[in-house]
Formats: structure tokens, C-alpha cells, sequence
């Protein structure tokens, strides 16, 4: 095949000869080659197809030729630094701007989240005047140095690390998991007041807090949807304590949740973060991101004296290529689309839990969800072997997914934003079909008494955006069997 | 034009609006504004076509098309992250490490030089279970936290800034402007003996050196080609120390000093730095980047048991690019060309030494030369508006050249690889009539003595690589007229 240049044995040998073996493969005993790509779907070197269900990078389909056609035509014409002015910076900073609140008026646009998380960091401090950081457990946002320190996800990765002196790590505010469960009254206060105890305990050992960051929903750290109304509270003690709020989108953002172009707006309009950044989806694969904060802050920053320059940053070339991925996600309706299939494929996967006690918690907004696995329902253990177990043999049936959170036992949903009904139709019979073996061997079975308990609550609770039920007094998780996509749910989701 | 959606003073009020403040235009007072470039030449909105004199991240020329019709076929095929096996990353790191030394052999894909320069004190931190880092005065690194602080160029700008506790500042090894000059017997092991002080003070504080870095030949700091043998004597010290070497190329790898590949090999063959880091040229514009190190240092970072996963780092666009761009090079003999025509343009401002009191100093390696303006020779004095002078009448006359270093009075020339004699001439005859003009206003002209004194060395000393002589016992720089494209000096140049 002219795609391939040696046969696979030839690229793994190579691969564990020149590079970094800390760069780990997908699937590492039987590692997957991929030649080609479109859409939804990746292609390996026997053009055998895969259904792609995790690269939310891919975020309007991979190769999408009008991105790639922008991109091309652009690369013809001039790719340079932004020390020259050009449209393609101004038009694309307009076009961003405008999906966010006003304040949010002024980017800095560098190549990678971690670039962007990396000078969120830089703008916090120069701007209060603090050194010190609030990030949440089992966080992730990005792999330079400056942010293994705020990622306990990485930096608990190492034997014996401790945060740094000047990052705290607050609870991840994960009602299923978490310290405050869906059975507490009031998890958003219960989670912003830790916050709060954390400033406090800080002050006390005179250390002073530049920023609280957070992912909106968090993603390496297991699906977790914050409660609404706690980044709110948060933002007030951090505020309180003269620090900003940095909401992390890199993974979330660019209307994957569906109701909402960024995460953090599910919290809903009364919430208005102090730095956005972005990163993934937001070139569709092409290296580019970027941060997004106030004129107060970009005004600080810029009063240090220190020229901020980065080579690549806000290019020509990558700024067609953001424009293109705007254009496409409203020319296509993808954050309909996700919320509309996002719903679908929750709600099947919350008919499987109706039938697998594996099957602990499906949360999720739009195209963001999560399966969490669990041995035990009652105490919520979590099934790492069976989550494992699962995504290696979805990939026998050439369907990719991946398994993540602390405990590496979520399902993790965040496909191309195309993905249609019938592919979350066949990944949720697959799952269905490994779960049935899987519940076989572990003598796990659920009774028919249960099965029609649980399809009992449809008619007794109210669903949220994506047809889950939260009940507000029980001690498990309950959802219904309504699809979201009837006219009441659709209209509820609009909320 | 098309190529044009606003009106220039629409795209500046734009950019005021919604770009951060701390990003600088060139010419600020009246920036350019570009919307296609080819090969050296970069043209405005208006068609009028300017010469690009600085652009070093244009590496083969803008817009090449084998490297544009290599991204937008990748492009079309697959861009995805290397967690799945691609014969483009083995491909290319294959080809990257066969321009090394042989243990030199394992690759990490990062997106830029910053993200590069980031991993390098990763690794080296791991390796060494060591923290400081040694650098040089003005030296510049890259714009994320843990480089700023290694950045005196960068920290210097804030006021009152100091070098965080870990970090130590070594003398720049520049012998024009630093410590040790060119009448001193030997310049290269004094250096170097103040890194080895350095050493001795950290140790004496119980600190622990984990690195040394610089760039092979410093840019931001002025230019600066360290003498012979400083890299060999400074590993010495560092590696006795327990640290390793880090040799940062982004600013002058792949070919542009000429005689060699990477300008750390000017050191001789003696010196094998433990990781080489590499960036703007490296995708002719495309935000990419590597980071070269030796087995061990890649093992020992894996045994810390922390994965590295660069998200867009080795895609297989990036890839396909960067291997177009090494092709090239050797298509073209870009490196020869930078050999030929840098040393020509080096001879030219040489000429200009003879003729122009401004002019301090000529030093350079290929095309990667600095012209020092002084206002003083004997004092050495940097004539930083002169130089600001000859920039801003370059571009009215439509030549892009910057001026840098700490007293931001080197004229700095790194333009694309494809610079011809005609560029060479055409810039020097500007600039060469730009400092008639300025010497006339400060009343500083050369006598017919001196003139022909000047002239007179030609046949008095050897050159070196690039036609410029280095007088073992004088105070003062001399240069012959000795043009290097003649065959003794092509001889000399392989050396």
C-alpha cells in the first residue's frame, strides 16, 4: 500500500529505537497502525476500518477537506510569525471572542493546551501578584513543568510525589466518587467550601493564591461534571482571596457539550471565568491553541515589561484552519449534532445499566460521557480489570475506545463531533455483548426483579439535559429510559 | 485583493482590540502588513515586495511547495496523535538522528521550541535527580514559566527581576563584548573556568547542578559564537558535577552555520552534547519541534514511571513536513548555500568594517551573522538608536533585518536558506549608505589612513571559516578581504 513505507514490525522496532520510551502506544502488545482517516472513522495498513469513538481532536471529523482545504491554501500563500499583522490573526480572535462573554476580549494564541495553560499561569501571577495555585484532584492540564506541578493525575504518576509548596489540590467535585455524593444536599457549597478551607489554611501559612484552575468538566481525571453553581462559589472565595479563575477547555470546549459552545457555560450566564484556555479540537488537529482572558489581566501582563512572542503562535496557516473548524461546526450544526446524539448514546448506555451490574454511573453532557465501571454497585468499586477488558476487545471489533479517571475504569465517549446514531448504536451492542461475557464469568448477574425495578423509575423522576436522573435523596444513581431527543427533553436541554 | 478582508487600519484597531498587548508588531509605529511570501521575498497588501533578511523559521524559503504540497497531502490522509504506529514519525526520526552523533538516537515530538527546551530540563531533572540549571548572560530559551526563568533576556526585562534560586548565570562567551576578548590567550577554557566556579559555589551551598544549557551559537544575546572548545571544557565540569549538557538548536540547526548540520558540531568533533533540542526551522513555518537525547537519558526519564503524551508532538502532517523539509535541504544544498553565500555576506559587511566606523564588529557562521554597531570602537560602545536607525530605513526601503542583543544593537541576518548573492549585495548597499548617512550627522568618519590601513590585513593574516580574522594579540577585531568562496577558503571550510 503506497500509505505505508514499511511493514508494521518494521515501524515498531523502529519506533522502540528512536523514540522516547515513555510515548506510549494505544493497545501496547498489539499497537494499532493507522494509515488513513475520515470523518469518524480511521483506516490501519489492511484499510480495515475502525470506529473512532475517543480522538476529540478529530473534533469535526478527521481530514475534514474543508479544514484541510484551508489549510492548503493557505500554506501556499504565507505562514509567518505575528509580528506581521495579517486578517486571518484579527478575523479568528473576532470570531472567538464571540462565542464567549464580553469580558473575555483578548488572546494570546500559542500552539498547544499546555502552551496555553503553561501562560495562563504566567498571566495569573503577573496579574495578582500571588504564586500560588488551586488545582483539583486527579487533574490534568498539560505536560510541562510548570503543569505536571498543578496535574496530581501526572504527578502522582511518580513514586512518593508530593504538590509543590505552592499548589494545593482541592476535591474533585465528582458526585459519584467524590467526597460529596449525589445523596448530599447541596455538593456545589459542600466542594466551593473546601476551596475556601484551602485558601484559609493557606493564608495561615502567609501563602497567597494566584488562581484557581480547573478543567469545566473534568476528562483524564474520569468524566466528572462539576455540580451547577460551584465554579461560581469558587470564583467568589478565590476572587475573595485576590485570585482569578482559569477554566481549562482544552478538552471540552468547541461545543462538544451540546447545549453550550464551552463547558464552563454550563454552570450557567452568571458564571464568567477569568481565563479560558483552549487547545484539542480547536485545530482539528493541527497543532494551535488558545488563551482567552480580560482586558484587566492582558493589561497586567503587559505591564511587567516582558514582550510575550511565540514563533508559531497565531500564524496565518493555523488561524485559516480555526476559522475553518468555526465555520464547519456551524455550517454542519455539530454542537446540535452532539447534543442530539450525545443524548442518544447516553440514553443507551443508561439502558445498559438497567441490565449490567458493571455498569456503576453514565454521566455525561453532549459528546462528552462517561461509562464508570464498577465490581460493586453499592460500593462503587471500581472494575479497572473489566474497563481494560472491555476496550481491548472493542478493538478486536475495530472500535476504538479508551478507559481513564484514577482508577482507569471510565469509559471515556468523546468522539469526532460527526458521529451519528448508528454508530453509538454499534458501540453500545458491542459494550453490551462484552459486558453480558464479562458478568458471565464474574457470576454477576443482575435479576429480572431489578432490571424491572430500574425501568420502573422512567416513570417517576425527571431527566436532565442528557436524560439522566439525579435523584436528590437516594443513594444510587437512577436514570431514565426517556430519549432526549422528544420535544420535552430537547426543550429542557435549550436551558 | 483577496488576499485582504480589512483595510490595514482596520486590521491594527482589530488587533488592539482582541490580540494581548504584550504581543509586539515589527515597526510598531507603522508595522507591515504581509499577505504572501515566497522564498526570501515577502510581499504587503499593496503587492510591494520586501526582502526577508531575519526569518529563519522560513527555513528552505516561505512557502516551498514541496513542503506545502507534503503538509496538504498528509493533510488530506491522516493527522492524528502517535498513539497510534505511523511510518512518518519512525521515518523522520530516523532521518533527524543520521545528522547526529550516533548516541544521539531517541526522539521526543513536541510542538515548539519552548515545549522543547521544557522537556530538556524534564529529562535532565530526572536523569540527575538534580535541580539547578546552569545558563548564559542573555541568554533566551523560550516564553513558558520554567524558561523564563532560565532566560536572563526574558527575566532582565522585569524590573528588579532575579534569577530564581536554582538558576545561575554564566558569562556569555562572547569575545567581542564579554569577559574574556579576543586578546586574551584563551578565551574558551576562562569561560568555561567560570562554570566550573559557578559549580564549586552551587556545591558550596549544597545545590546540585542537573544541567548547563545554551544555544549552540547564542541569537537573542547577540549573536554570539563561542570559542572553540568552551562546550567541551564546560561538559567536563558539568558531567563531573553529576549534570549533563544541553545544547539548544532552535534558533540555528539544519544547516544554517554552513560548514555543518547543527552549529554545536563548530565545537569540533570531540563534543557530543546529552540532548539537543530543535525548532523553528525545523517545519518551515509549521509548529513542531524535537528533542534529541541519548538512551539512557530517555530510559532513565521512562523508569520514573510518568508517560509523556504530546498531543499534536509527531502527527503525521508534521512529520510528512518536516521530512520535506530535510529533503530540501539536500535538494537544494541549502546547507552549501548557506556556506557560500553567508560567507560572502560576511565578507561584504566586512568590507563595510573597512569603511564604516560604526561598524564594531562582523561575526557569523553561514547565515547566521551579526553586525555589531558601536560608537566607539576602542570602548566598544553599542550604538543601539544607530542601529534601530539602520533597521527602520531598511524596511522603508523594504528589507526586513532586526537588531538584538542586550544593548539590541546587533543587526541580525538569519534569512531563509535560499538568500542569494544579489540579496547579499542588495542589503549591504543599503546598509552601507544608511551608515554613510548616519556617520555624516555624528560627525564620525574614517580617515583614507585608516581606510587603507584596514585594507592593508588583508594580506597579513589567515581567515577563518567565514573570511574573518581573529588576531591572537590584538585588542581590536580585523578582517580580511579575502572572499571564502575561493577554493583555499572552500578547503578551509570543510575543516
Amino acid at each position: 500500500m503506497a500509505t505505508e513505507n514499511y511493514d508494521k514490525q518494521k515501524t515498531i522496532d523502529l519506533r522502540k529505537k528512536h523514540v522516547g520510551p515513555s510515548c506510549k502506544v494505544f493497545f501496547s502488545h498489539d499497537p494499532i497502525k493507522i494509515v488513513r482517516a475520515r470523518g469518524q472513522y480511521m483506516y490501519n495498513e489492511k484499510d480495515e476500518k475502525y470506529l473512532d469513538c475517543i480522538n476529540n481532536v478529530a473534533h469535526v471529523g478527521h481530514c475534514h477537506p474543508d479544514v484541510v482545504e484551508a489549510g492548503a491554501k493557505q500554506m501556499e500563500l504565507l505562514n509567518t510569525n505575528s509580528r506581521f499583522l495579517h486578517d486571518n490573526l484579527v478575523l479568528y480572535a473576532q470570531r472567538l471572542q464571540a462565542t464567549l462573554p464580553e469580558k473575555l476580549s483578548v488572546c494570546y494564541f500559542v500552539n498547544s493546551g499546555s502552551e496555553a495553560n503553561d501562560l495562563a499561569l504566567r498571566l495569573a501571577w503577573q496579574y495578582t501578584g500571588h504564586k500560588d495555585i488551586i488545582t483539583l484532584e486527579n487533574a490534568y492540564h498539560g505536560h510541562v513543568s510548570s503543569l505536571i506541578d498543578i496535574s496530581p493525575y501526572k504527578f502522582h504518576q511518580m513514586t512518593g510525589a508530593e504538590p509543590s509548596q505552592h499548589v494545593h489540590v482541592a476535591f474533585s467535585p465528582d458526585i459519584y466518587r467524590g467526597k460529596y455524593c449525589e445523596d448530599h444536599p447541596d455538593p456545589a457549597t459542600a466542594y466551593a467550601e473546601n476551596v475556601k478551607d484551602i485558601i484559609e489554611q493557606a493564608h495561615k501559612k502567609g501563602r497567597k493564591i494566584a488562581a484557581f484552575i480547573a478543567e469545566s468538566l473534568q476528562s483524564c481525571g474520569g468524566q466528572v461534571i462539576p455540580p451547577v453553581g460551584y465554579f461560581q462559589k469558587v470564583a467568589q472565595h478565590v476572587r475573595n482571596a485576590g485570585g482569578i479563575f482559569i477554566a481549562d477547555e482544552v478538552q471540552v470546549g468547541f461545543g462538544r457539550v451540546g447545549t453550550h459552545f464551552w463547558g464552563f457555560q454550563l454552570q450557567g450566564e452568571d458564571f464568567v471565568p477569568d481565563i479560558v484556555t483552549m487547545g484539542k479540537p480547536i485545530g482539528n488537529g493541527h497543532p494551535m491553541s488558545c488563551v482567552i482572558t480580560t482586558r484587566e489581566v492582558a493589561e497586567s501582563f503587559m505591564s511587567s515589561g516582558m514582550e510575550y512572542f511565540n514563533t508559531f503562535g497565531g500564524n496565518p496557516v493555523s488561524c485559516a484552519i480555526g476559522l475553518a473548524v468555526l465555520d464547519v461546526i456551524e455550517k454542519e450544526d455539530l454542537q446540535r449534532n452532539a447534543l442530539h446524539i450525545g443524548g442518544y448514546l447516553t440514553q443507551l448506555l443508561d439502558d445498559l445499566k438497567k441490565r449490567h451490574l458493571l455498569v456503576g454511573d453514565v454521566r455525561g453532557r453532549g459528546l462528552f460521557i462517561g461509562l464508570d465501571l464498577v465490581r460493586n454497585r453499592e460500593k462503587r468499586t471500581p472494575a479497572t480489570a473489566e474497563a481494560q477488558d472491555v476496550i481491548y476487545r472493542l478493538k478486536e471489533q475495530r472500535i476504538l475506545l479508551s478507559a481513564d479517571g484514577p482508577h482507569r475504569n471510565v469509559l471515556k465517549f468523546k468522539p469526532p463531533m460527526c458521529f451519528s446514531r448508528e454508530d453509538a448504536e454499534l458501540v453500545v451492542e458491542k459494550i453490551d455483548q462484552i459486558l453480558t461475557d464479562l458478568e458471565k464469568t464474574l457470576g454477576l448477574q443482575m435479576s429480572e426483579a431489578v432490571i424491572s425495578e430500574n425501568g420502573h423509575t422512567k416513570r417517576k423522576e425527571p431527566s436532565d439535559e442528557n436524560g439522566l436522573v439525579h435523584p436528590s435523596n437516594g443513594s444510587s444513581h437512577k436514570h431514565t429510559g426517556t430519549l432526549p431527543l422528544d420535544k420535552k427533553n430537547n426543550k429542557k436541554q435549550k436551558t
